[in-house]
């Protein structure tokens, strides 16, 4: 179990060190990054306090730089190495009304080439995975038509999928909505299923845990998706309401026990599985590198909880139909307390067991509040 | 399109006829039906209102007589024909914790010849369709694996489909929750259409109209399974909550223009289709009777706006990027008042133009509260 | 904290020792007793176990008897007390439209007097409370005027209230749907307040934890409530989707923590303040007797990390502006494992450390299935 | 009839004129207002357009002029008022962790001065409205404490309330959540009501048709308040998912429908009663003006139906307990096409019959992008 502990990657978003917020206000923190370089020096910090977090997505364009090997490098010279490129083909004034499903070709050919270029740059930084999120859908009935969007997306998809190499994957992710609000292209896991499907082995559906109705059941489809062998991986983050990008587990660390709960019992963390998991979440009113940390631990907690279930007495149980039994097994290992074990787990690879306070003891904060004067901070640029 | 509205056809459940309500009291109606060839003597005034409601769907065993061939026959004497069995295998003792995925392979077996008895009726009765529902699923965290019921889930459905004859169908349906409070073993459409993909051809997706999350998006994934060739047929209903099976139209009739409107434009109202419109819907506090009619009529209602859509000018403004132009012309055919169409279109078919004014008229509704009197009303026997 | 949590009474309801279900099945369970004096017999077990639900809510007319003194008694002979009355005003026929919003002044006189004689059985059984929880809404818009039911509803609770002993409250439910699926007269926390000020100092909301629309901050309620001085009590369960009626602590755990956090925060545990702490839900598929054992321990729990947050670091790192360290005081206290707290304090008093065990070797399940044969099992007569 | 249409006044807001749109991206559009005053400019031609929107909506500092009686003027001379100001208290860098409810008394102290100055501005323009809507919450369990931000809140409020002057009212408005996503301090009507009565009779609720969690019924909400005196108005606009700010009427025009319906069965249409009917909306992918003008439109169309209801027909059915007559009664006028009787009112007000033909047609659009070249657009400035 330890070992397992110690084996665990959560690859972390280089838009997390950045700044974010609502439609309503950005607020700005001092010591952001201003390029995707230190992006990555932020990224080493958390590396740095968990052991658990040595892999940074990109963003694309917000982390476009003339060399890409040498931001890899940069990277590894930080003990990271650069994970899924995630293409953004939202914010070019072109894409008023998509951008793979536009009913304009010319818009659709902007976005397909953004996505190849996305899969130059992964050939360029080692990158496994091209995650691909798509803001396309329409906002009022009768705005576009639902099936010619499919039509176009699949097309751009496949074109896509040709381009990719043979150790590259798409992880094809869904949204129920936002910023579309009447329907959206892959509104649901069925929807990005299906696509994947019609793709080939190489594509595999992402979970964000923010993407969902209310009252989905998120370890439901998790559970489905691994049986199906499609479960690519997941954006972490969490919810109370929509897509509200919290931290993971700050909301319902229940659910997020749960969900680790199927990963571990369907086999997902075993590594020839490929699932990644990410975090993609927004850090709007709290210190960015702290909060990337406590989620980073949040994930930890939950997967030494998940790792706890007696799965020999959950499936006795579970056979003799006896309800609350089983129910029992699982509540067992969440009721447990596991930060003692990690802290151990920590102390066994030489870290301090309390990452939040080897971050705050290391200067770090101050550092890049001092340093990092003028030029733009980064962030969405919406 | 007068003919397009003549043409259309309109199922009606054996059940909305009976007796039904929610955990917290079922109100009986006097005149209800005390077995199923009453409920097709209702089922005849329903058509012969409204001359658009010729099939009827059963329950079995709700609906279980001796001799289904007589029942087939009482339904071809009134104008009726007998159309999809619905099987149920939720109210049996044994199904406590289960049917088709239950852990004990006694209850499954049990579950599964049901269903293939299903299909044996519907060999006499010549009905199309067996449509499947399953209240499958787990109250609590732990309660069972959620893989391994879908795997016991594949095995029953894969043996009954090996059953059907070569002009049956599976429409198989799906719920996001109820009785079933933590995880449902089918509860979204992609689920469904998974399943389905794996049975074959002959197995189709079943959109009931209420067993959706809040905000899903119903028009998409009816647009999304004629894309697919997987739409197998509705289960109309509406609801303001959860599955609230209120008559059709009642609680969003601009969802259910919407959701016709994708039929429409993409094909499903051809006979060659198979889409099936079904109601499955509760009459807790109404007359049951009228209450059909007017959930039928509300179903041709949206159906004449659906087919009102210009859909000329909606492409060309949806291909132009013209959004408000687009919306308007969707919502033209919405606003226009489609009631005097109807019924010229009744008056052409010598119907009355009203049909629930024919329906008073007509007497029945005096003469079965006379009548029927003694037995024992017919319900769900919850 | 020791002392709080030996002091803690939860009381349970005697409706959860019988059966129950949902409209689709209800699955009888072996030894469920036939009348209110059995249901004693059942919650004494509960209260034997855990030493914390010295109190039994009633349901009239599921638990009417023909001498409410006897029941008392039996009750106190059992180290029981007789707690809340709940009205039940849906059952019978006359019901249909609503009962003290009826349209028909007959209707709504046949419910008051019911909820007068629930006063008088108050008297008998020493009871403080009335909880008045109403089905009364509308399943269609147009069925009935919003604002003159709402007339009827405040004409009716006024004359109950006026019938109040000195030492009487009203506790006044909301419900944001079912059995209504339209218009519920109330609906949410507002309207039951704004009712509640205009009768009284001794009318109070009570929040049912099922009772919400997906997203609704509970917590947020309930301070808000106390801060009023309106909060009555709770009804506690748990859902995953609308009104499950799960076991309370089993859906969402950090929620059930996050609403008793305020409770301590703001004063509610103690005495004087008058909150009840009520389980109402409903075990489907579990055994009775357990499930309610497990419920109660799931609130110990809550209650035990509720009362663990430190109180004077979070107000710190809340007026310092700290998100993550207010934040992570909260999560300190939720993430401890207070079990061995509680068997401790458990033994203190005398008991079995672990009440299922205790519970289990009673021998008390094994005798009540042995000896309840024949007579009719309590349920909800639905 | 005709004359309750023409004396119908929607208030449009000034920033429904400017850029708008979400986290993800703001799209410009060209010819869109840089000032209040060209803001003003196109205000007046939707109310040359649709004679129905005289009055526009003022959002400061989004809106700050130097001169407010000149902007009080230029008004005037295109034949409008300015009306409600909404006072912005979320977007300096001061309301990170919120504004009135902030725990540091500096903040609060600034973000009252603004309140203070709003009133400053509404006696120079000689609104009536003070409208204020705040992003005041947490993101995160323990942030803050609940009740110390509502007494924070209290205090605010009140001093505002007693600056007022005596023709001045303040209309308070709550949103269950964005930008906060935890805890919300004005969450919902209950909490804005209880507010509102402690304030005084000049203090109102306001309801924001986008504002409430999914299902929640704001019919019932609009009908509760009036029958309380306590609507001070309402913020129009239309949604699938959340606060999604689509045009009114464009998501669910049979909601908006039923939420006129009861502002006319409840009196709510006489001036007396001062209930302001304000359009509050984003119009991210759609031509602006056009947009508003659509908006307006479908609020006539919907108040023309609520005027159509057969008040003596429905309250007879509805006494009767005659659930499927009552609800046709209310079908009946929602099913009749009114678009021919607000023409026939535009012909007789002088004005086009179609007011977005006579928008195209008076050449504005072609005018503003011609000259509105330079400058900054207008926007939200997040």
């Amino acid at each position: 179990m330890k070992a397992a502990l110690r084996a665990q990657v959560i690859e972390t978003p280089s838009w997390g060190y950045g700044n974010s917020g609502t439609r309503f206000k950005v607020f700005a923190e001092p010591g952001v990054p201003r390029d995707p370089f230190e992006k990555l020096d932020d990224a080493a910090q958390v590396h740095a306090a968990t052991g658990a977090a040595p892999v940074v997505s990109l963003h694309i364009p917000w982390d476009a730089v003339g060399d890409y090997e040498a931001l890899a490098r940069h990277a590894k010279e930080r003990g990271l190495r650069l994970g899924a490129v995630n293409a953004n083909v939202f914010q070019d004034d072109a894409y008023r009304l998509g951008s793979v499903a536009h009913p304009d070709p010319k818009v659709r050919r902007q976005a397909v080439d953004h996505l190849l270029a996305c899969v130059d740059i992964m050939d360029a930084t080692g990158s496994r995975d091209l995650k691909l999120w798509f803001a396309d859908g329409t906002n009022y009935p009768g705005q576009d038509d639902i099936t010619g969007r499919q039509d176009r997306l699949a097309e751009a998809l496949a074109e896509v999928y040709a381009r990719l190499g043979d150790q590259q994957r798409i992880l094809l992710e869904y949204k129920l909505f936002e910023p579309s609000f009447y329907t959206t292209d892959l509104p649901d896991w069925g929807t990005s299923y299906a696509h994947c499907l019609a793709l080939g082995e190489r594509a595999q559906v992402v979970v964000d845990t923010g993407h969902h109705a209310p009252g989905t059941n998120i370890e439901f489809i998790v559970a489905f998706l691994l049986r199906q062998g499609k479960l690519g991986g997941f954006d972490f983050n969490s919810r109370f309401y929509a897509d509200d990008d919290l931290m993971a587990g700050a909301a319902d660390p229940f659910q997020l026990f749960r969900i680790l709960h199927e990963v571990a019992k369907n086999g997902g963390f075993a590594a020839e599985t490929g699932v990644a998991f990410l975090l993609d979440q927004c850090h709007n009113i709290e210190g960015k590198i702290p909060a990337v940390i406590r989620s980073v631990m949040n994930v930890q907690e939950a997967t030494a909880k998940a790792l706890l279930v007696d799965l020999d007495a959950l499936r006795a149980a579970q056979s003799a139909g006896d309800v609350l039994g089983a129910n029992a097994v699982l509540m067992d290992a969440y009721n447990t307390d596991v930060r003692p074990l990690l802290a151990e787990v920590r102390e066994e690879q030489g870290l301090d067991p309390d990452p939040l306070a080897a971050y705050r003891a290391s200067g770090h904060q101050e550092r890049i509040v001092a340093e990092r004067v003028g030029g733009t901070q980064a962030g969405w640029g919406a």
